[in-house]
C-alpha cells in the first residue's frame, strides 16, 4: 500500500508540473456523499466561465449524472468512472490529462469520489485540496476523519441555511479543524441560497489573478 | 482484489455460523458520514435493551467517539479502529468475535465505517445489511452508489424532518432504490423527532421474535 501511494505521489507531482507549465490552477474537491461538491462546481463555473477557461473532471464509481450537470454550464467536462474504487488517482487521470488542451485553460476543477476516507490518501495533481462538510452531517467529522482535514487547504461548511434545524456546533467544528490544520481557510456558506458564496469566489478569483500575474512575469 | 474479497466472504460465512450457533441476530449498519448510524443504534439500543441482550461493534478510522456514545446506553460495545481502511472486514472482526460471549447475546449491531463505497464490497457476518441515507444528501445516491443499495436488505431514509428545507425527491429515491433491489424494505423516519422510528423498531422486534421461536423449536 505504501508503495502504491508513493508511486501515485510521484505521478501526481509529474502531472502537476504539466499544469504549471501552462499556468493552469488545479483544485481537488472532496466530501462525503451529498455534501454539495457538484453544486459548488456548478456555481463556481457559472460565476467564472466568462472570465476564465475552465475544465471539470468528474469522479464517480459509475454513471455520468454529475458530468451531465456540469456540461449544462457550457464548459468542458470529463467523467471518470472508477468502477468501484473509492477515490481518483494519478493513473485514472493519465488518459484524461493526455486529452485536455492545457494551453487553452486557466482552471481545472476535479470532483473526487464522495467519501471522507480514501481521497485523502491519494494525492492529485492540484494546487489546493478543498473539502466540503455540510451541517446535517454533524460537527464531529474532523475527529472521525482527521486525515481528510489535515490534507485540506480549504474547508467549506455547506448548508448553513439548515443550521436552525440540525445539531451542528459550528464553533466546535472550526476549533477541531484548526487543531488538525491551524492555517486552513474556512468558508461557511449555503450553496442553496448563496449566502457566503462570494467569500469563496473572491478567494478563488484572487488566487487565479495572482497566478496570471506570476505567469506574465516569467 | 477478487481473491481478498473471496477470502473475506468465506470468513464472514464462518463467523455468521458462530452467530447462528447461539441464535444471535447480526445487523450491519452502513451510510455516508453523518447520515445517522450511531443515532439509529442509540435509539434502537434504548428501545430494546430491557428486553434483549445487545452488543455493539463500532467501526471508525480512528477515535472512540461513537463507542463512548453507545456505552452511555449501558450496553457492551467494542470500538474497532481501521487505521485508514474505509470499511470493516472479517479479519478486523476476528479478535472481537473471539471476545464476545455470544451465548449471552440476542442482537449484534455493527456500525461500519462511514462511506457508501467500500463497506458494500466487504461482506460482514450479519443477517441484514441496513443502509441509511439522509434527505440532505440528495435523492441521487442510488444512481451513484448502486452496489451499496443492491447489497442492502433495509434502507432507512433519515432526517425526513428536513424535507421542507432540502431538495429530496422521496418518490424518485424510492423508485431508483426499487429498480436496484425490488424487495428492499424502506423506512422513512426522523431520528431527531422520532417520527417513523416505530416502524423500524416493529420490524426488528418481529425479526428477533421469529428467530427466538425458531430457536425454541430446535
Amino acid at each position: 500500500m505504501r508503495r502504491v501511494l508513493a508511486s501515485n505521489d510521484a505521478l501526481a507531482a509529474e502531472q502537476k508540473r504539466q499544469l504549471d507549465r501552462y499556468g493552469v490552477l488545479g483544485i481537488n474537491v472532496m466530501s462525503g456523499p451529498g455534501a454539495g461538491k457538484t453544486t459548488l462546481i456548478e456555481k463556481t463555473v457559472a460565476a467564472f466561465k466568462d472570465r476564465w477557461r475552465i475544465w471539470v473532471i468528474e469522479g464517480d464509481i459509475q454513471g455520468d449524472l454529475d458530468a451531465r450537470r456540469v456540461l449544462k454550464q457550457g464548459v468542458g467536462c470529463t467523467q471518470i468512472n472508477t468502477q468501484g474504487a473509492c477515490h481518483l488517482d494519478g493513473l485514472m487521470l493519465t488518459p484524461v490529462f493526455a486529452a485536455i488542451d492545457f494551453a487553452n485553460l486557466d482552471l481545472l476543477l476535479i470532483e473526487n469520489v464522495g467519501n471522507l476516507v480514501c481521497p485523502a490518501e491519494f494525492r492529485l495533481p492540484v494546487h489546493f485540496n478543498v473539502t466540503l462538510v455540510s451541517t446535517p452531517e454533524g460537527s464531529d467529522k474532523p475527529v472521525k476523519y482527521p486525515l481528510m482535514f489535515q490534507k485540506s487547504d480549504v474547508i467549506i461548511i455547506n448548508k448553513i441555511d439548515l443550521l436552525p434545524y440540525v445539531d451542528f456546533d459550528i464553533n466546535g467544528f472550526i476549533r477541531s479543524v484548526r487543531r488538525l490544520k491551524p492555517k486552513v481557510l474556512i468558508f461557511p456558506l449555503s450553496l442553496r441560497n448563496g449566502k457566503g458564496l462570494e467569500a469563496w469566489l473572491a478567494w478563488l478569483k484572487k488566487v487565479l489573478r495572482d497566478r496570471q500575474r506570476q505567469l506574465k512575469r516569467r
